[in-house]
């Protein structure tokens, strides 16, 4: 398989795997299950990921892991919100 | 920076994220919260990873895709024994 194919898929299935949480959270209104904690060491180790894909110039690695940045820091901002109430 | 150090940190915190909550379901004995759906998703999404690291030849996307596959085959068999009861 070429290796590109390969990696955009493996992103979209990794990125992908935290949508259904974050469509929980804003269907329950509700983020008591998650760790504001664990999103933001799971932010910075994506961030570092893009970082590493642009040294590698990997365009897999760079498109899906700034996708996972997306729904993650999301996800962050609803759990932010549905905390202080 | 080095890249391969720059992959291994990364790869750490993706992986290490998962920790917290693999720590959580063994301490409560309670995975209501986990999908199996979501954790098959991520488990076939990592896996990929794996193969697309062995295709670049790239060590950092091997290794911390291993360790994150450990981690949530680990989640996914607590959440498939506690479902149970």
């Amino acid at each position: 398989m070429n290796e590109n194919v390969l990696g955009i898929i493996a992103g979209l299935l990794t990125s992908g795997s935290m949508i259904p949480q974050l469509i929980k959270v804003i269907k329950e209104k509700n983020a008591d299950d998650l760790s504001s904690g664990m999103l933001i060491v799971l932010i910075s180790g994506v961030s570092l990921w893009i970082w590493y894909g642009f040294l590698k110039d990997e365009l897999p690695i760079i498109l899906t892991n700034a996708f996972s940045v997306v729904v993650n820091v999301t996800l962050l901002i609803y759990c932010l919100i549905y905390k202080n109430k």
